[in-house]
Parts: C-alpha cells; sequence; structure tokens
C-alpha cells in the first residue's frame, strides 16, 4: 500500500538547500559536540559531514556551526546562535506543514487505492 | 538577499515523486489536449515529457493520463479523474503549505540578514 509522504527542502540560495539531513546532522552536532561524532551517528563519513556543514555555512552567508581547533579529542563544534535558530525554524516549519497537509495526503492516499489511515 | 523558498514533492511509492514539473505536465496536459503539445509549451522533449507521464502512471499503480493513438494530429492525451484529483490534491497541497510557513520563511530570512518581505 503506497502511504504519500511530503519532502520539505528549504531553498536558501540558488544553489543551497536544507533538509531533514542537513537539520538532523545539526541536532547531532548539538548532541555530539562534534562534526565527526555527529556524522559517525548517521553512519557520514567525517569527509562528507564536513562539506555540508561548509555548504549550509556559505548558503547562510554566516556560521551555522563553529569548530574549536586541537583539545584532547581533536577539537569539538558548536552551534552558533544562527545554526540553532535554523534547527528551530525549521522543525517548526516541518511540524506546520504536517499539519496542514496530513488531511489532504490522507484523501490522495484513499485516491490511489490504499486504506486511510487512521488519524 | 536571500529569500527562502520551499520545494514540495509528494513520494507516492520508493521510487516515484510528484513535484511541481510533473504537476505542471499535467495542467498543460489538460488545457493543450496532447503531450507533445504539454511538453512544448515547457521547453521539454516529446520524449522526456512521455517518461515523465509513464512515471507517474506507474508510480500511482493507475494511468494519471490517457492517451488515444493516431487522428489529424497525430492522437492526443487527456487526464483521467485519477490524474484530475491528483492535480487539485497537489494544488491545495501547496497552498495550505505556502499559508502554514510563510510566517517561519519570513522569519528565517530576517535571521539570515535579509529584509523581511511584505505579507
Amino acid at each position: 500500500m503506497r502511504i504519500p509522504s511530503l519532502i520539505l527542502r528549504i531553498y536558501l540560495d540558488a544553489e543551497g538547500h536544507i533538509g531533514h539531513g542537513k537539520i538532523e546532522l545539526l541536532e547531532n552536532i548539538r548532541s555530539c559536540g562534534s562534526i565527526s561524532a555527529a556524522g559517525r551517528a548517521m553512519n557520514m563519513s567525517y569527509r562528507h559531514a564536513w562539506v555540508l556543514v561548509d555548504q549550509m555555512n556559505r548558503s547562510c552567508g554566516r556560521a551555522v556551526v563553529e569548530t574549536q581547533e586541537g583539545g584532547k579529542h581533536g577539537g569539538g563544534a558548536v552551534l552558533t546562535p544562527l545554526g540553532s535558530s535554523l534547527v528551530a525554524r525549521y522543525r517548526k516549519i516541518q511540524r506546520s506543514v504536517e499539519n496542514a497537509t496530513r488531511k489532504e495526503l490522507l484523501a490522495l492516499q484513499v485516491d490511489l487505492g490504499g486504506q486511510g489511515a487512521p488519524p
């Protein structure tokens, strides 16, 4: 049975967009305190995680993650206020979209021949 | 100045999704009465338009477009009731999403250093 679902991407400029993966990475950086640990938590290489952070920093025109060099564990990373705000706004937008579209997605599912799931 | 915008894609199964381009193609098929004319209206080759229609027919498990062979102009194409319903539901979902997220996208724009646009 098909269950129609939405994907949400926020385009910040012509090149860069923020979607579920990047927001989850930011949340993991916040909880893990480092880009490498956050990447590991998502089965993502350090290099890939770093590239995504770099893309976000550039798309936003300012840093969303700040890194500290050195230290016992090779430095850490924290979200900037802009990074924290970006996560909060994305999640709020996501909840708004889910609430606003639930009924129509369910109707679409029925159109497509699936049973409507209980609300 | 960055103006954050949303992209909306509806996933119908693991492979297929419906987004702005496919919906616009369906709307053009409805108004033009053929896949080739609808494609031309979007600067899209007949082949590309046909592939997109085929993907939608398969993702939905039933036809969203029906074609008629032959005739003076090489046959035509019409939306099935499912195709019409898909267009209507997508546009309704799009309006709901726009209404539900306008305020947060504006706030995000201000966070990113842009002026908030007038509502």
